[in-house]
């Protein structure tokens, strides 16, 4: 079975888990009463929400399968396939009402990313990839999605999620890539390895990824003809510090300003 | 003629300025090719489109009225009601192909800020206010806009487009301000001033406003029982330093904190 194949179920994962979400975006005035006896946290509710609907439909329809998911932890992940699930990647923007969040649906075979989808449900924005190709389905249509590959380092535009969240040297690595660069813009998590495939941005570097905040973007990034590595240029399927970039020789000039170099 | 009156209109200029500036919205691939001949940039060209359709149904609407914009400067701006329209607030965003730009149309009576739109063409939102009461339209319906009235400054959400744009003494101030609060988010422009609105985030600072950047969110802001000003308290509808909080004593404590004060 090609990995092709999981196309229809990932989109079926993303109009179940929206319909769970949405419901909680933007919602916390109308839940505020119901939470009178005890704390009501709707990121959370949220997040439970998506991930189970998400453990649901998988274990009916691939009980073979393992699932690796924010809320609900790890799930026969020694099985060949095993989806890597974050129901709400961006907390921070979801709490503030801002719609860069995006629910993660990514699927490994053998510790290979092979599919991922970042789904927006208040968009109605879906980003989906397997490794050789990537697509939009939203609004204004379909397409293929393509990384910008003309943009050197002096015209190329950055984004981090805040670069408050680097510790140590990590912090001086990041700045120096950021004094090079035109524009540097905060805030978006998955949104912006997104913008990346589509060739809006031109490097997303960022530190301290968890598996499931990036194994889904993997496949889009690749398939869209981006590069997404660890700073050391290894592989990003493991989270921690993650660098993506549209073009090789904006990859190559990036790690070695985070490396010390060039 | 009550301010009020407005509102229908308004909704037009929103609605044939979306028309305008949407196709240039992650456009740039596609216009690439047009370009060979000189420079093209999508930007500009969605910036003078939106104005231009605006400014249009203003002069056959309300000949009499003075227009401010951010792309054709001052026409008859010592009228009675003066149009203060930025067609793409938030150009950063807008370039890197994330839906937190958004088109301000205001309208001043007497250089006081009487009504208000924000429109997202992209997402379809529009948020609206003259003073006395808000709204919002768009993805899962209509309601009224109020603030987060609990939040004190441990609790609450800050947001500015991006510290960076704060010199010298201003970017202490701000930071005392960040070291208080619970969470601070980067990169939104008007979006903010409309989370705000709509009770998501607690507080926006900025510095370096123009009046078009601000006139247009005012009334939306005092619409849902927030409060915008100058850092020193005063009218904020000349821009510059402006700061808009969810209550009271919130924009009590932040102004002491921008004085060095508290």
């Amino acid at each position: 079975m090609s990995a092709v194949d999981f196309g229809a179920f990932v989109a079926e994962l993303a109009s179940e888990s929206g319909r769970a979400i949405l419901p909680f975006f933007r919602a916390h005035h109308a839940m505020e009463d119901k939470s009178a006896g005890g704390v009501f946290d709707p990121v959370t509710e949220a997040d439970r929400a998506g991930e189970n609907i998400m453990r649901h439909l998988i274990k009916r329809s691939f009980p073979a399968h393992g699932v690796l998911g924010e809320e609900f932890g790890n799930d026969n992940t020694d099985a060949e396939y095993v989806w890597v699930l974050d129901p709400i990647d961006g907390t921070r923007a979801f709490i503030s009402g801002i719609p860069v969040w995006g629910t993660l649906i990514g699927l490994t075979r053998a510790g290979t990313p092979v599919y991922g989808m970042m789904h927006q449900p208040f968009t109605g924005e879906r980003y989906s990839g397997d490794g050789r190709e990537a697509r939009y389905d939203g609004p204004g249509g379909a397409r293929k999605l393509r990384t910008r590959q003309a943009a050197g380092l002096a015209s190329a535009t950055l984004m981090t999620t805040s670069p408050a969240l680097f510790k140590g040297d990590e912090a001086a690595a990041y700045a120096r890539v950021e004094s090079q660069v035109r524009l540097a813009r905060y805030g978006c998590d998955c949104y912006a390895y997104c913008m990346l495939a589509a060739g809006h941005v031109d490097l997303v570097i960022e530190s301290g990824l968890k598996p499931y905040d990036i194994v889904a973007l993997i496949p889009i990034i690749e398939g869209a003809g981006g590069i997404v590595t660890s700073w050391e240029g290894g592989s990003a399927a493991g989270g921690g510090r993650v660098i993506a970039a549209a073009s090789k020789p904006l990859h190559e000039a990036a790690l070695a300003l985070l490396a010390g170099q060039g």
